[in-house]
């Protein structure tokens, strides 16, 4: 077992089988030692500040970010083959008054960070929408630094 | 003519020549082999959901796609320099209640394929957002890699 | 001082010292040549069309753009080993009838290009949204070129 699924699995998340992406795309698309991972949205649906609450959120941004490492195991084979996180985009489905959407991130970036360390670390941004693909809450996307190879 | 232009041609489609940007930037920057290449609106617009229907923001997608294309063969001189599609990020303005803003942006992403083949096959992200410039339906941009020179 | 640092005290603007970011992330990643910014936002909060008008977001955009040079300065420790802006990203809080987001951007873009010259002129994006962490008015992320070391 990898040792980033060894992290994984001491924090009790097990990686399903990815599902395929809903319409003619990529799950990811490397180039040169980066890998752009295509958005992906959450299983949770509704606007954070009415239908869900922070914490559900929150939650959501985490297990966003788990199924986007079943999907890039499923493109680059080991997920030990990532070198560290470049760059994270989280659009969070906000009701109108909802303006804490950095908070909601973090729980993805505390999930890079408790797997990658200090390469985990990224640049990242948090943006309000008011609609997501399918009404979900969470819609993150990101660049990957690879191992050279 | 280019290969790229000839296909264009089979498929009825037509590059006109590209407006100027309506502010002071660039149609695309170049970085090494990487084209990043801006934002660029539909010609339709009105929200999809309540003024258009997802048929016509559809071929908007694809038809703002012809738009961009346009813009780089006079930013690159020649679409054949294209070497593949890396990232599609396609904003849809949507209504309150329209979440398959996927289904919008395949219009877009079918067409890449289209042309580029396997290569032209891109991570993206499709998200909604209630307000684009000018009323836009469509917002798109994108990274492609260019052939090494 | 830096040419960078002598150009903004001609324009009249001081750099003051970097905020942390809000949360647990970087305030930007270096990869190779490339600088990826995240996300920033405005000090002005409120919605361009309704709470704020299209010049006060204009300068918003400008003085969004000054936060983050200020902790781009702090990153790496000279704004003169800046090459050039490759893409620059623009989120502005707009109010549902508000279409005119690439006219505030260029607040930003401007002086990237008073700053930086030929090498300051990029690809952009600028989108409308309806809510941004804290009710700001802008948020800002973009991707620079550092001259190679």
């Amino acid at each position: 077992m990898s040792k980033i699924e060894e992290k994984l699995k001491q924090l009790g998340i097990l990686l399903e089988p990815a599902k395929a992406p809903v319409a003619n795309y990529l799950g990811s698309k490397r180039d040169g030692d980066l890998l752009y991972v295509s958005g992906r949205k959450s299983e949770l649906s509704g606007a954070v500040g009415s239908d869900v609450t922070e914490k559900q959120a929150k939650t959501a941004a985490r297990d966003t970010l788990v199924i986007m490492l079943a999907i890039i195991k499923q493109d680059i084979g080991d997920l030990d083959l990532i070198d560290g996180v470049v760059k994270l985009q989280g659009f969070i489905r906000s009701s109108d008054n909802f303006m804490r959407q950095p908070q909601i991130l973090d729980g993805a970036t505390e999930l890079l960070i408790e797997l990658f360390g200090e390469s985990g670390k990224h640049a990242r941004t948090a943006t309000g929408v008011h609609q997501l693909p399918y009404g979900a809450t969470i819609q993150l996307d990101m660049i990957l630094k690879m191992k050279s190879t």
